[in-house]
């Protein structure tokens, strides 16, 4: 299983600094990743290293709180993909969500993948399960699936809680065939990654290097 | 000493509910608190609920990592005004400044500073204290001094530390009169409010209702 | 008849100097006119002239050509609203139209009213009549009608036509009871701008001073 | 001479539709021409068809009054970017100029230059020369030789003047060796557009195909 080629390379902690984006970048090329996952003012340093190699880079929008305004989140998308950028995890907003207004939730989501999709963005997106209840993960699956984004990922890493083997297979079961699942926050050994996948997981995030991935 | 007129009454965490901002504007009413501080899609319902009770309405700006595109943070700033924000609490850079890119750094405060300033906005820079290091306090204090803010703040709340006396006593000293002390972060007694408070901030974030704080 | 109540008063060439702003405010006050209307960087000299007089400011947005992004006309509608303005001008999307792309059209208009309306500022439309054949101008009054703005507005001044008698007593009739007509372009007499008034015109744009307007 | 080579094909009215722009493609192909100048909303349409041609697409920014807020200038350059453009066309803050408001000048341009650049695109400074007396093209030439733009260019073609001989040879000599100059408006003969390019422009703005202009 080469889950090298399915790993979004994640560093996501303000204190990171250009060094470590470096060593990201080298680690991705390395073990062949699928991208690295960093924040927006980063994104056009790991282009330049990146480029030609074909690892893309993904940057997060609206994270990791996700209640910023829509029109921010347009904006981060289209200047991600002005900087060199190939993919974004938007946060939704989960405020909106934990209140029950749906419509808002559904709003925000598909004003932000449109803007991705027009300008040729793929584009996932973080419900952070650990947030939610089995209503609400539902609720927002059948959004995600309606809005056509391409995926849905579990978590952002900031709220305490990562991705479950039992989310992913739900999350896979509601979004259906045409959205594929994320799965991120506390993957640590290949072990996890290996049941995550199995589970239905396409794509994993982890700053870890699990050991032997591209076996 | 009145320390609920020198409060931000602050909700930030995502999971934060439109009705869990009705009970902090209310509270906010009742003690009479500076301000609400909330995440920027809950600034209009909070003006509203406010309006006319001289309490204001702060919003957070590229928070909590700081990491975004400077022009999105400042569109942020123009959006919170135009919902009816009065104040912006904004986060510096953090990967910047531990890489040492002090203009980069710099500029981005200044273009944020420029725009909360040019629509009438009082403004704070939260420069995250728990994640530099003193020599790091001091030049980013120096920074926020040149760049006319209103207010220096230590922390986000969100990564893992938050305001301490010392801390608040060198920021003081650092950036002298014309900007003040902003502490935040785990302010949760009314004797540690009242050391911070003599140690040289003017301005309190908490989400905790400090017990008889208007005697 | 009071047209001065129902005029902006408009100043919109782009040699137009900060003197020039300072005197339209000025007859503004003298002939009380409803608003002036002007581009947006001259939108907070003039709000803070005419604050507290009961005189708003309107500015122009994606204007005269109207076929900047969609995204940049919202930015430049918070920024008025942030900047003291009351009131917005968009201008469609022309070229759109022209080619009959009417979802296009619609979701261009339906994002920029709902952006103006979310901040609590009066939205016109400018269909800039002159470029339209009669199905033309039709069609995107019934578009404008379902955005729920405010105006529907004739013309820019800038694309070689103005309003007619003619076109406003069809835009009146396509628009229905909930959408207001502005009359604009080419109005210099006072006999004139009553004719467009008795044809549905309920407020008028012109850099004109109509003589005994306000009798 | 190649004028073909250093033509930017043009077509900014708001009228025109896709056809024409499919067309202005077409014509931009048979001839070789540098780029096609088109408003932002075509920009994604023109670069599908242009893809792999080596004929880049040049949107204008702030067109044609040049008076909108900097920030959406600078909106406008990231999207343009991110649709797929090479090279904008920035119309400065004309009232400004013509209020001596020399330093709000100089930084919006900065700003918009700082963006282009920052992204990777090209970007021209148009001043509109039939709008500012001698002594303002040559404050604006120093200020966009300061800025760092790539070009600086005479009209917009929305004002009722375009390229002189006389101000193409002035502002060369102001923005020296680093700033090439654009000529653009009412260039209708190939003879006319010799004479520019013995003048010292570099490119040349036209709606029209020149005869023989590839020879």
């Amino acid at each position: 299983m080469n889950l090298a080629g399915m790993t979004d390379h994640t560093l996501l902690k303000p204190q990171a600094t250009e060094k470590d984006i470096v060593a990201l970048c080298h680690q991705a090329q390395e073990h062949k990743f699928a991208t690295v996952c960093v924040n927006p003012t980063y994104v056009q340093m790991a282009a330049k290293i990146l480029h030609g190699t074909g690892i893309g880079v993904a940057a997060v929008v609206g994270f990791p709180l996700g209640e910023t305004f829509t029109e921010a989140k347009v904006m981060e998308v289209f200047m991600v993909k002005a900087h060199g950028g190939k993919e974004v995890d938007m946060v939704i907003n989960i405020g909106w969500a934990k209140s029950g207004e749906w419509d808002a939730v559904e709003r925000d989501i598909v004003r932000v993948v449109e803007a991705a999709h027009g300008c040729g963005l793929i584009i996932k997106v973080i419900i952070e399960t650990c947030l939610l209840t089995e209503s609400e993960k539902k609720t927002v699956a059948e959004i995600v699936k309606r809005s056509g984004a391409d995926y849905i990922k579990t978590s952002t890493g900031f709220a305490g809680g990562g991705a479950t083997v039992e989310d992913v297979r739900n999350l896979k079961a509601w979004v259906g065939e045409n959205v594929k699942v994320k799965a991120s926050g506390g993957i640590r050994t290949r072990e996890f990654a290996l049941e995550l996948v199995e589970a239905g997981a396409e794509r994993l995030g982890t700053s870890a290097v699990l050991s032997d991935t591209n076996v």
